[in-house]
């Protein structure tokens, strides 16, 4: 068992004292809100890895397909948890987070620690490219509803669903015709990463690789449990987040942005730094890049369509500021790895930008996100 | 004759027809509105022909200047007629459309079709960073009369239009360099697409290339006769355009921005999209660039010019959402284009682009873009 | 001596003619205004040779130090002393048009007149784009607390300065880190320009270069002398800066803008021009782009606390319009510089650009950018 794993399963000791806290015990906000967070991390470690051992199963296609729709399931669990408990602001501004913390922090960690051992690393610059579109297409989505309430006198409620709604279905249209790219027509551009990713962010296998079959009844066990106590977990979470985080003094909209998409993507997000400094800088960026763009391409598009369902208005008209700051660490990102090279200091600009983006969000006044 | 000169010698038929509706049997302003537009496509694709024609008699260096002058004839001529009826929105939002359309719909399709047959199309990168460049530019000087008025108090109608006028010569004086550029002083950077171009968009001389002879006497009464036409056709079609796009339940912006771009340029975007499927990228996307250039750089200042003499307040004080459509075509245009390479999935994330697009302009509640 | 020199030597005769002006003979504000602006153009000039021979007797490390540090002082001493005056929004619009010069009047000046004289100049890409990187990063920083204010319902001054220093020293961090990139880590990417520097933008040594050995007692002299005299005249080109620019029409904003950065820098970028004429554009290029990296990674953060020290409301809340302009500055710069090429049409872009930020700036009705 490698150390990571070591490291997640002793974590998963906080999900019954979680648990016990809220529902025996009735602990205050503060501390069922921190151990929610603790208890949510190895949780969505499990997730991940036994989606991905599943995958494995399935073999490559269906695999595909299984990682890049539960790969950010742990994610959509605690949005869809906040949607039903009327948190919208919260919800729109933890895609937001999301973005922003793999494109600038993830990528920014990887290309520092990675730029400290190597001077200088390489990474497939097509694959880069053809993300960065992407990103551009995502960003311009997310965009667009915003723009068209802040430059007209203001659009009603309804018509703003409606314009969300359509948007949506574009994206995932288009999400769907990008995993049609990277599995079937053109995947040997993907090939490099997806092979190097199960020896290297895969977890109980390291040595044995060739021999490795995975049990299916076991991980279908693992991913079901995980699935249900985050389920659980996210509720207390969400229960607690509008006091605790008020007690410490945070907006809704720093709480957001910055601190559940760390909670929520830390695994992923350490398997991209540790195979960064192994040099899989390949890896290491499709990664962060493909994260950020599911974010875009697939979760924000969910939750658009989950809102109208719950009855929440769940639309895609975001604060301009965090319009702002998605389309700042978009720029950014692309402008660095667009020439398929690092070195530590672009990784200090990715995370300058992000230390920069988090204070501006920490002294945001937040003002509701009017719709008239 | 070929298929396509076959369909627009056809589609003629709709000029009578369109005349005869309005002057003689006064049928409905839908019915007219129609009938022109049907009218203007052949009209405009003959215009060309015979421009194009015109140019191989007169040789390379006169006749890249006509291309370029009389190219975007049809389309001044439409606006111009919209801009002595007074419709100065419809003008300034077909202006914006002209260039997304190029831009998105035009290059997109072209991708799209041209990478269904061919996994990887290659075109000329120095090309497109040229063009990328001057389309910066053009955006910006689009965006900056904007800019004054949205981060002022708001600048009075007389300055607004100095200021505009001042820019505008700016542009034409960069457009008469740019000619300068690709005719005379680098000349050898755009060889490739203008050799090819007569043979593959020109009609009548596929086979007999080399013996070709075009009788400048019979294009000369063509260009005239379409030309009248023409304008004729666009007294028609600006004098049923509010009463139908209103009957039709489409904003003016609507209308502008995607509806009336298709009908002025459909023979030229025919026309790129048959040379990529051609496999000849070089010159579709030269097509759909230079294009959208042409219309940032040469028609919108001699229209603001035009509205001086008309007394028509035409500035460049577009609708604010106007300016985020261009700037964020150019964008996702110029990421795409800047590799030199595309495939299918580059022309589906321009076309979602301009769904994303025409579906924000539907929605979006126009406000008159206020100066005070 | 050469003729550059010759010609910053006679101009030396306006600084006691400066002088006269305002403390004996008291003449008009305009007169005053127009002679220290005179009498700095040399002064500046003199403190950078002084600067670059006092770095070739300290050696190549500290050297670089003292270039890095001291190269912006004339523009720094200047800005301090419009700072006391509480002429806050003059030095800020100074360092939005110092950016703004460096990228569009430098570069592109040096482009077009390097390119009328060669069909094509190469840089080395790699350079320009990590300059253009970190200056996304300047940009999104100054950028930043401009968007805060203007998304929200307003931020207090207090708040607003807290977040303007927590930026600014962010800024300064990433700046000390550049120099460790480009003089320790990753020198030898910026080999060629800096040994070329001493050769061309240098003085007095262009045929004894290897014999040279500058005195540092004479240079300490003439650097000292030049930095008082430039602080006696910034007072006078600031006392008199008011009255003068509304006597010729000129709003502050134009006059910080446009104006003050032209004298402020004007020997360096003669000093790159110059180069790009002599085909030295890797030289050339990393001067304007590394010039205005300074201004916004160092001189910026510095003002921001200096103005804490000096109870000014010195903060990186801009008018809109500077952002914008900023912006759009660092966007056709990056498009241009990105492929390691330049030719004469991409030096008219740039000017073309400056062109129609200056007559926008001209036509822009100031106002306060209100914090409330």
């Amino acid at each position: 068992m490698s150390t990571k794993n070591l490291i997640f399963s002793v974590l998963l000791i906080f999900v019954p004292i979680s648990l016990l806290s809220h529902y025996v015990f009735h602990w205050g906000e503060l501390v069922q809100f921190a151990l929610a967070c603790l208890a949510i991390l190895p949780l969505a470690a499990w997730m991940g890895t036994a989606t991905e051992e599943l995958a494995v199963v399935v073999g490559p296609s269906l695999g595909g397909l299984l990682n890049a729709t539960f790969g950010n399931a742990a994610e959509l669990i605690i949005a869809i948890a906040a949607l039903r408990s009327g948190l919208v602001e919260v919800v729109k501004a933890s895609l937001t987070g999301s973005i922003i913390g793999n494109l600038l922090l993830v990528m920014g960690l990887s290309m520092l620690l990675g730029g400290l051992r190597y001077k200088e690393q390489s990474f497939q610059p097509v694959l880069a490219r053809v993300n960065a579109s992407a990103m551009n297409l995502a960003v311009i989505a997310l965009l667009l509803p915003t723009a068209v309430n802040y430059t007209s006198s203001g659009i009603s409620e309804p018509l703003m669903q409606k314009l969300s709604v359509a948007v949506a279905i574009v994206l995932m249209v288009v999400y769907v015709l990008t995993l049609l790219f990277s599995m079937k027509t053109h995947s040997y551009l993907y090939d490099v990463g997806v092979a190097d990713l199960k020896g290297e962010a895969g977890t109980t296998h390291d040595e044995e690789h060739s021999d490795h079959k995975p049990n299916p009844v076991l991980w279908t066990a693992v991913l079901l449990g995980a699935t249900t106590f985050i389920a659980l977990e996210s509720e207390i979470l969400v229960g607690s987040l509008e006091v605790a985080t008020s007690k410490l003094g945070l907006t809704e909209l720093f709480t957001g942005v910055i601190l559940l998409p760390i909670i929520g993507n830390a695994a992923e997000n350490v398997a991209a730094v540790v195979v960064a400094i192994k040099n899989k800088m390949d890896l290491s960026v499709s990664v962060s890049l493909g994260a950020s763009m599911q974010v875009a391409l697939f979760v924000a598009p969910i939750l658009v369509l989950a809102g109208l369902i719950l009855h929440q208005p769940m639309d895609l008209n975001f604060n301009p500021f965090e319009v702002v700051a998605v389309a700042v660490a978009v720029l950014i990102a692309n402008s660095i790895s667009s020439d398929g090279k690092s070195n530590w200091l672009e990784g200090v600009l990715l995370l300058a930008t992000y230390a920069i983006l988090g204070i501006a969000f920490f002294y945001h006044p937040v003002i509701e996100a009017a719709v008239s």
